[in-house]
């Protein structure tokens, strides 16, 4: 069965939306405190960046940046690439893997934020889908060896 | 084909170690400029922990430690768990999805650190197996179908 982002891997609606103007301090205390990698920014319900571990690694403390004065605003990547939610997930995962992201935005056609999927999550379950198709032949082979030739 | 650690994740030698006095600030720089997200420590050739950007979410910016004065032993992970060179690839996976870990040390019986693995290298790995696993029981199909019933 091939997955598909919307529901079986972004099924829980549990999401963190920042503002620009919110401080790298205060996504750092959400992300800490749900034990998330990356925290979505946004603008009157639209998305407007993402930031990651990652970013706070080379845009916070590597520049020496203030945590506590500097906006994510200033370190976020704006307008990300996002997936939609009925995306398929070896889809999603591909296009994370050619460009090193390690977090996509869910966000459908008409701009709706619907959550986050980190690259972890889609090999979680392409792993499945595939592991699900070598018991299948498996299966078909072993009908097959008893019933035909 | 099972794959192992090493030769198919780990097969180039490109090891940055620390030692537990060196600052976080110089571990952000290499991680920065190499691009990888967690590195490890040693003294005296011996793995004494490992380092990664949650580390530095979790331990350094959101308790508000200066990177600058901030030594790694005071922050990293300590007497990791390691993988061995040998292990299966799956086998490694396996464990670090339990554990919630995103890098393990890869470091022989005899304490030798051969280098560090990502998740992500796992799961591409894995990936690829299950992949040549679809591909060769399809193969056993297709040549079933007309060799035998």
């Amino acid at each position: 069965m091939q997955r598909h982002i919307v529901p079986d891997i972004v099924n829980e609606q549990s999401l963190s939306l920042l503002s620009p103007g919110d401080t790298v301090s205060l996504a750092v205390e959400i992300m800490a405190e749900r034990k998330i990698g990356a925290i979505l920014v946004a603008t009157e319900g639209k998305l407007a960046g993402i930031f990651t571990e990652r970013d706070l690694l080379h845009r916070v403390v590597k520049p020496k940046r203030d945590p506590d004065a500097t906006p994510l605003a200033d370190v976020m990547t704006s307008n990300p690439d996002c997936i939609a939610p009925n995306d398929l997930a070896l889809t999603a995962l591909q296009k994370m893997s050619e460009r090193g992201f390690r977090h996509l935005p869910v966000v459908t056609e008409r701009g709706e934020i619907i959550g986050i999927v980190s690259i972890r999550d889609l090999y979680g379950a392409v792993l499945s889908e595939l592991e699900e198709d070598v018991r299948q032949r498996d299966q078909l082979i072993f009908d097959t060896g008893y019933g035909g030739g």
